[in-house]
């Protein structure tokens, strides 16, 4: 458990920066898989991954563009906001166990619907661009702070059939 | 396991379709909060998202946009693709055990890069879009059928601290 705070629409200014980093491991790619359905074997089997021109496993790049939605969600703005429209443009292949950061800097503001549009770029631990893009997001217009529920603890038991 | 095939670039048309189908009912939310970390209680608290403006718990927008990458990796053009970009609008909220449909629809093909563009719709089991938006893909060349791995069957065992 935790509590995030929000950013309302007035507290928002042009040039305001904010980070999210996560690790995208084995689990985090079985998590995307199993969410949405994607068991493409460049995800998931190594064996495979090692023939294509990848050369190894790399995570799905909606995954990736995950950790912008989450910046969104959890930082900037926060609770309260509408994701409103996102462009992604893929850039580099993210391989297990990379560390990467989602840079999100406001570029513009719309008073009359509360609009804020990021740019939005998300870097291994080299430095290197994987994903970049832009969102467009209905920011809170109240101010809050509320707990982040707990997840379920999520146990690997065998290979489904 | 199972199996699944691609369609290269010079059998892809224009106007071609293709559909991919899949409920996002709790678990869904749950692994894709587990795969981004992104925790905002609207997702995963009912009585927080009682209180907000969608009363009651909405799915991760980016979760809906993962049907449209799964469309991509498994079904047309399927394994070989490479992502190169992608445009997002969130239209509509999609409520827990909704059932999303991803419809995909050929616009361009470009010869020189192999890339074709692909119209995208995600709608719900009323027929009303919950997201929209374009992909750009890298066709595969070659002609390939490739099986598709089993995922590791996550069992719920307690909420982590």
């Amino acid at each position: 458990m935790g509590q995030i705070s929000n950013f309302t629409f007035d507290e928002i200014t042009i040039g305001q920066t904010a980070t999210y980093r996560r690790r995208i491991g084995e689990r985090e790619i079985a998590f995307f898989a199993a969410a949405s359905g994607d068991v493409n074997p460049l995800h998931l089997d190594a064996g495979y991954a090692a023939g294509t021109r990848f050369g190894e496993r790399i995570a799905h790049g909606m995954l990736s563009a995950g950790l912008i939605s989450a910046a969104v969600a959890l930082v900037l703005p926060g609770p309260g906001s509408v994701y409103v429209s996102q462009s992604l443009r893929f850039l580099r292949p993210v391989h297990v166990d990379d560390e990467l950061t989602a840079n999100m800097t406001v570029t513009a503001k719309r008073d009359d619907k509360h609009f804020v549009t990021l740019d939005c770029e998300v870097v291994n631990q080299d430095g290197k661009a994987v994903v970049s893009g832009e969102a467009v997001i209905m920011a809170p217009t109240e101010k809050m702070t509320v707990e982040t529920p707990a997840l379920p603890a999520f146990s690997t038991t065998e290979s489904q059939a």
